[in-house]
């Protein structure tokens, strides 16, 4: 960093401005020299300059640093059937609004290990499809085919349509929005309802 | 940022405190004028007064940004068998207390393509309900179904596995912690053990 | 932080540079106090030494602040089937030295939800036998068996495969390179192919 500013490095490692030293010029960001004919009432203006051009040089860079911003939220879902999907991405990029980031990322995590966060269309058809071929993949019923289900439970399918679906999603924001294709769409899948759980949306960037 | 400065924002602009001129006031943040009858000597105290207050403002910027913070550690396994489940929560619990995160993101992979790292349930039960049905949608046996095992490997089934259960984890950090569920716990998951094998646990945040 | 810098923690705090006030040492980061006997001229001499240290503390301070650096780019892809693979990792490496990006994260997502991007051997045996397997858990025909091809599509298949293989990945960024073990690689997964299509790459970090 110091090499942006040479004459704030310069201010740096200098005990005071003298005749024959360096100096700070403000407009030109360039290191003048104190002439040796200098009065002493002129070394002081030049030091006064120069910190005056540190100053502005410190400030400037101050004012590029950005923050680190975050923001934690919890989204709650009590979906009326075992399983179904909620398409979250409105509330998601209003949440992206409120945060105030601009670049960053989004992570929107299921909190519950028997429900998703994925990323797909927003038709009904294809919803329908996922319902019977995860249903395929790891069926309900007989629910004494699976070891879990001996605790109490009656879900242990739903643990494993979670994996096939996944947990969470991690988007990027770009100037201040989700980053998306044509047709991305966030769902909360349920695979397990009829009960209150939560997905975590939180948000990092600048 | 400026505007919350003024007077640091006029030091900046400004090359001194002269008759006439503004210059910084401690207490309030408010910019005063140096009164026109001011002998020099005042003159220079409210410039070295300004400078003062510069260096508060400046000081208090810098208290409150917080430098992003990163940490990168390596977790070994050996499973002693072709398949098998650790649980890492605590071990990952324990990096991002020691990486000093209080706000971001906790990411957590598999170094390997044939091991996961996943979140799921606590349950010998459903462990077991994952090796069988992961069996069923990618058996091991018979080995030279696949192609890859013309390789010399036996290993393609481990390949096609860890995709279902998955590569990662990016988990949110809140207040210096593991922001989970109830039930959310990490497992390393190996499809293909009996070997030293690693995964990457990444911490970025403030 | 004021701790760090005892001395700047004083000169934000002080006035002035009076006889029996304490000053900034350079070297120790000690503060000192100046003799009562000392001139007004050497007074002036300590208060102009105290703003330099004060200076070199903030410099100090400021150097070690990085800025939290991101980049975005779209990778544009266009395979001439309906499925294919095809590794990305020298782009996205390429793109995380672009970045400056020392220590971060690296997402890469699919924009596209017939399609996606996922980490795995770079072995044409292995590719095929992806193709095979994802082909008998979600077939592409007959076309007629999926609710979501009545819309006038014929991908259904597609928008499943991806979820199998999964949307995007996150890769840890450490000393500005991508953090893999020793087989990984990044694929672009095609299952709906012969149209342009992207991919997206995030880099966040410092």
């Amino acid at each position: 960093m110091l090499s942006e500013f040479p004459h704030v490095a310069w201010i740096g490692k200098s005990q005071g401005v003298f005749r024959g030293t360096m100096f700070a010029t403000k407009c030109s960001r360039q290191i003048g020299i104190v002439p040796r004919s200098a009065s002493r009432k002129k070394c002081m203006l030049f030091w006064r300059l120069s910190i005056h051009n540190f100053a502005l040089a410190i400030l400037n860079r101050s004012g590029s640093i950005q923050d680190m911003k975050s923001l934690t939220e919890h989204l709650w879902f009590e979906v009326p059937n075992r399983r179904g999907f909620v398409n979250i991405t409105d509330t998601v990029e209003k949440l992206v609004k409120k945060s105030g980031v601009q670049e960053g990322l989004c992570l929107v995590n299921a909190m519950h290990i028997t429900a998703s966060v994925f990323i797909n269309d927003n038709e009904s058809g294809l919803h329908h499809d996922y319902e019977v071929w995860l249903e395929k993949l790891a069926p309900h019923s007989p629910t004494n085919q699976y070891h879990h289900n001996r605790t109490g439970e009656d879900n242990a399918d739903a643990h494993l349509k979670r994996q096939v679906m996944g947990r969470e999603v991690v988007v990027a924001i770009t100037n201040g929005r989700l980053d998306f294709g044509p047709w991305e769409q966030i769902f909360y899948g349920e695979f397990d309802g009829n009960r209150k759980k939560r997905a975590l949306v939180k948000i990092i960037g600048e």
